[in-house]
């Protein structure tokens, strides 16, 4: 944890990846978020994974550090304590609840005309949406995976969660920027439908497939340029890249395979040196690497390709990376090992790196509701009769 | 294209997907963004796809509404000239040039005290790294695919990359907001390797792994809920997802197998509200819905999805997605169709959407060089002699 954003206050009234990933980089980077919850936890407390206790380890990797309050959210006194919440401290409110429900930005803009509101939405229209249904309609699946067999590969990995999240934290401090000149509330609307077509769009696949067709599945292979996954002789599994003209003449040096290279070269009329061609004739030049990995050992490959600068990793399961590669988690400044209520385990907190700021561990994830009183009391500014009013009536816990 | 960032000028030195998306959300967002390249492009000038003319679709997305500046950065004085280019506007400097190289922060920052640089790297001691090998090296490959076949399966979408992108753009207004109190500039560093392995602990993936062991491959099952991918009655293939109760209760009406679901549910004893329990018995699940979805048409389940709320979406390729659902492109207001150097098409602006801000279409790409002659003038305000001599010694185009 940095103390970048100390001093600032947001507040969270979300579930699953995207938005409360967007409140935890806050929260990571120093400011105070400030979750609500209805009562017993949201459709997410309970996903998986989860500890043996029970606990969610999902849910308290997206919540750390923040402070929660349990709420009664399907009764209209739960909904209005929410309303005034989502637009106390300094008026900045992460959400996924429905646009037009009880959280809506015009019903909470009528209690504060500054209020900026980040609403993360399925598709911008309002309709149901998860990361992997979008990806399902955005063609993803259909080129992933290797070539023999058309049906479609999903994703493991929520992108466009994350992407919504990390872009959301982006475009929330930007109208907070815009606020502190204009004063103007507003409320920021972000599809992940949008941020997935939006991404294609800026990687240049949309006027691709305009262009031509639909990018046809090529396995492992690196699109475009030279890339894909190699046997060495023991049967570790690599995956290696050159893009650049650095890491392809670094590649050829580390394998000694320059001259057969200029052989092909010679041979086709092309130059390799354009990373295009590479991909063109990847069949050629992939026989050509896999015959030149497939005779060496990884130790061996290993300390040549570190030396010619290659762009490299081996195929390891997330187990072994954590236990053998100490850059991810052993000697990785970004993890502590703090206690959870899931358990003590390494635990990341902001992923940037400053060397000039003091770097706090990350603070756990709270039970729900374990700050309830105290928000009540100090940022709505309840009184301890008002407070044991809510607690008897179970519209908070 | 929204003004909230008006006024603010950032200059990008950087080449690829992380670091120039970074500054393209800056762009969107309405700050002046300077890029500096090497004379005739960098390293990602040429990158894959392209357009039959040679633009690259791939360059000009991810650099739309920048101002270009073309140097020799292979010569001292176009390194002296990069120096004084990152340091100056609003001093905001994006950047993936080697960390202790001629752009090192340490250099830049004794030209100008409260320069912020936020730059992005592979590994966070500065061995190379892409986001195909960071993925290799995390394991994700293999939980990727289908089960009956352990080969690992690399993802497509350069997800490292953009969640970096994007949240480099967070930390860097994080960091600038900061030196708005504080008059403190510093460095940000942003390592692919941190942000994934971070976003896998925020997941729970890494305490889940610690606790038992590597996740198993399931195919194209989501974890830890219901979903996967059905066929319908003519072959076309969906991706479902229940994780909430609304979107199993909904799902179960839609498909009306409400009595075979509680059959299942008295036969085993457990109970499929909770999510767990879904994944746990996906197999038998996995059939009841099958069968249901096998003897429908995709129109009739199209509206009965939809009007129970299901969370749902056809496969489709991206040339399909763009044709035919028009959420996507031909009815976003994300989009507007404007002229690049490969042609014209259909172009994303900001992700987000911000109903009482004027969106004005997306700019561009410049062609590498396009402002060269005014950014020297209006940025580091040389005289029209001084540059005559830079164009004379091939230090600018």
């Amino acid at each position: 944890m940095y103390d970048l954003l100390k001093g600032l206050t947001i507040v969270e009234g979300a579930a699953f990846i995207a938005a409360p990933s967007c409140a935890l980089h806050f929260a990571q980077m120093g400011a105070t978020v400030i979750r609500f919850d209805q009562i017993g936890g949201g459709p997410d407390a309970r996903r998986w994974p989860r500890a043996e206790n029970g606990a969610s380890y999902y849910w308290e990797g997206l919540n750390k550090g923040k402070k929660s309050i349990a709420l009664d959210l399907t009764r209209p006194e739960g909904r209005v304590l929410a309303r005034r919440l989502a637009t106390s401290g300094d008026g900045l409110f992460v959400t996924n609840f429905p646009a037009e429900g009880f959280l809506s930005h015009e019903r909470l803009s009528a209690l504060r005309l500054d209020l900026v509101t980040l609403r993360i939405m399925g598709w911008a229209d309002g309709a149901p949406a998860g990361d992997y249904t979008i990806n399902a309609a955005l063609g993803v699946p259909l080129i992933t995976g290797h070539p023999d067999d058309p049906s479609p590969v999903n994703h493991v990995l929520p992108a466009w969660d994350l992407i919504a999240g990390a872009y959301g934290a982006f475009a929330l401090l930007a109208a907070e920027r815009d606020r502190r000149e204009s004063g103007q509330g507003r409320e920021v609307r972000l599809a992940l439908s949008d941020i997935a077509i939006a991404s294609l769009g800026h990687l240049g696949q949309i006027a691709e497939t305009l262009a031509s067709e639909d990018r046809p599945r090529v396995g492992n292979d690196l699109f475009g340029a030279f890339g894909r996954d190699f046997a060495t002789r023991e049967g570790h599994r690599l995956m290696l890249v050159a893009i650049t003209s650095r890491q392809w003449t670094g590649l050829l040096d580390a394998l000694d395979v320059g001259e057969q290279i200029a052989a092909l070269e010679a041979r086709t009329g092309v130059s390799f040196r354009e990373e295009g061609q590479r991909f063109l004739h990847r069949a050629e030049l992939n026989a050509i690497v896999a015959n030149a990995i497939a005779a060496r050992d990884l130790s061996d490959l290993s300390s040549k390709f570190d030396k010619a600068g290659v762009c490299w990793s081996r195929y390891q399961s997330l187990g072994e990376a954590v236990a053998n590669e100490p850059r991810f988690v052993s000697a990785n400044p970004v993890f502590s090992t703090i206690d959870h209520p899931g358990g003590s385990y390494p635990t990341p907190g902001a992923a940037a790196q400053i060397a000039d700021l003091a770097r706090r561990p990350p603070e756990p994830a709270p039970r729900i509701g374990a700050h309830t009183d105290e928000i009540l009391i100090d940022v709505l500014g309840l009184s301890s009769h008002e407070i044991g009013r809510l607690h008897d009536a179970g519209l908070v816990q």
